[in-house]
């Protein structure tokens, strides 16, 4: 049997659940077989991350390959026409309030738009790309529409004509078009952001599409995978340990008294890479960038003395978040903003996956260890204590 | 390792991805060991599937235990008081087309609720029940207010008096009172679909709880994998056979031939159990009487003949979904509802694997075997094909 033998990743984890256990195939994504390695479609991320735009690395997992020049131009032409969002949506997102979590927004945006223009029941695959080109284009139009409304009754209009996913956010999101750097910064998180195999939320999405279910079911579901502490959350919470300091003197001695005491520390350590994080170094360079840029190397310097300090005490690694809460919030991303976009960036995964699972086309259904009381006595209830 | 170890259930399916692989612990359902029993929490289903109020096994479900008659009565008058719908869900609900697979609303509907009412960051267990009894004492509000909003325009008024979650369906889909019959047929149904251990829709609920997700999230994912025509959406296929013939002589006829052709047959078969469904002698009988009751036999006697013919030509047993499909149409549902009721009985089982889930405090984090291309050069954009 295929599933149970070990997956050719990295060592199993006992702190987690089916960890080392091959829940499919996948032709997307490899990583962590040498303990710091990932691969897209076989490509090195370190080789692209800093180099391709967002665009291209979303053709790459969507449509199969990377695009050249005349495909890109293309792609980024058809993604531009994609971010005006049915009315349906825009009237669903106008009735979220200003307190819901942005995620929570997400979610209901991507259910909403699975009801006003749902995926036909013949699943194709062009049909699904459609679809998933569709919200590639307007998760960030949601976000930002939504934002807007509800905390100042404007009705953003979302078609800008921003060349990029990152750009068109950013424009949105400040009511004004984004210094060059920051569209850069963008190209670079979100290709960082954009994939990784059987993460849990991609897993998710896999495990509804096992179901037949329609493509929006299967994001929806990503969604709200991604929006715990424990996977795309901890972007939000670096950002937290990172501010509550003054100096990286103040953090080293904070953070020495924490690991002391056995307190676990966000953003660092990964589920599954031993030796390092292979994001890490691409994230900090954009991060040191941002900071250089502004003048303002305060929260960078925090970040990068903890870095050595969690090394030093715990052998312990920054993952992708650390330097990504670091770089949005010199772009005054407000920290809410953070997970949804990483979810903006790995649509073009959850999809791709969604894609691979229906060619796969088994139901994905596990078993349990039973370990309750066996055979109890029914007991009517007019008979019960 | 726990993970990897064989699940207590049946043996493996090929065609079933994770099939026999542990996925985890639980103490809330064993199935199939022997190939055709089913306990919720150790008590036999066949003991009190049609003996108990769905209110009792919702009780024993989320909250533990068996309720004996006061706590019944508190518990159904607790339900009773929280059927009605924020204004944030209300106006969502009126945002979504008459058109949409009511499955979509049910998953748009919980997401508005986690944004109107969010889970508290704490994830206290008593806050979580709370959420859940708000949950399947309203998903059946939030189906029959957007039904008949968007067919009809009238807002119906969701806080009736009906004693049982199934009858305040049945009163408000139809607008008038249950016969008593029906409202029994209802607690039978619903206790059937209640919970069944690690079926992919819980599994997505325990996927998603893994991360640290709130509820909301994990219900609203739970119900876009239950949509799946694989999944829950059998029993809306069911009736379709059903209805294919106007007599059973000519059902039995076109049934052998389909086998002979190697056609599936939606309705039989199921990835765990061997023997039989043991839902199925329970579901059989409420469909039955729900005939006779009517005086109009003839869907019952076809899906009868069905179930001789399928096991004679294939050995294959009616699951749970086969009969449903009989009775749910007995009493005049709509086939897009068939699912949602499928959800509304099952948010109890997915709430009480949301709680071990978080209880266990693992994340859920499987790996790949990579059948991908291993190290393509990466080319930059302009000298790409």
């Amino acid at each position: 049997m295929t599933e149970t033998k070990q997956a050719t990743g990295p060592k199993p984890k006992k702190s987690v659940g089916l960890s080392g256990v091959a829940a499919g195939d996948t032709a997307i994504c490899s990583l962590g077989r040498t303990g710091n390695e990932l691969f897209y479609r076989g490509y090195d991320l370190l080789e692209f991350a800093d180099v391709c735009e967002f665009e291209e690395i979303a053709h790459l997992l969507i449509h199969g390959k990377l695009p050249n020049r005349a495909e890109l131009a293309a792609y980024r032409t058809k993604l531009q026409g994609l971010r005006s969002l049915p009315a349906v949506v825009r009237t669903t997102l106008e009735a979220l309030p200003a307190s819901s979590h942005p995620m929570d927004v997400l979610r209901t945006g991507v259910s909403a738009l699975g009801c006003a223009m749902p995926e036909k029941d013949d699943h194709g695959e062009s049909g699904a790309r459609e679809i998933a080109d569709q919200l590639v284009a307007s998760l960030g139009s949601m976000l930002c529409y939504w934002y807007h409304y509800s905390h100042s009754g404007h009705r953003v209009h979302v078609e800008t004509q921003d060349d990029s996913i990152g750009g068109h956010f950013l424009h949105l999101l400040h009511r004004k078009a984004p210094p060059a750097p920051w569209v850069r910064a963008m190209h670079t998180s979100l290709n960082l952001y954009a994939e990784h195999e059987f993460g849990t939320s991609t897993f998710t999405a896999r495990v509804i599409a096992g179901t037949g279910a329609d493509i929006h079911s299967c994001i929806a579901g990503a969604i709200g995978a991604l929006r715990g502490p424990k996977h795309g959350g901890a972007n939000e919470a670096s950002l937290g340990v990172q501010q509550r300091y003054a100096t990286p003197d103040e953090a080293e001695a904070d953070i020495r008294r924490r690991v002391a005491a056995k307190e676990a520390v966000m953003g660092f350590g990964h589920p599954v890479y031993t030796l390092a994080d292979p994001r890490n170094q691409a994230t900090r360079a954009v991060a040191r960038r941002l900071a250089e840029g502004a003048g303002d190397t305060k929260l960078y310097d925090i970040a990068a003395r903890l870095e050595r300090v969690m090394w030093d005490a715990k052998k312990l690694f920054p993952n992708v978040d650390w330097y990504s809460a670091v770089a949005y919030h010199m772009m005054q991303i407000p920290t809410p903003m953070f997970t949804p976009l990483f979810a903006l960036a790995r649509v073009t995964g959850w999809s791709a996956h969604v894609l691979e699972q229906r060619a796969d086309g088994r139901i994905i259904r596990p078993g349990a260890n039973y370990v309750g009381p066996e055979q109890r006595a029914f007991v009517p209830i007019d008979r019960r204590p």
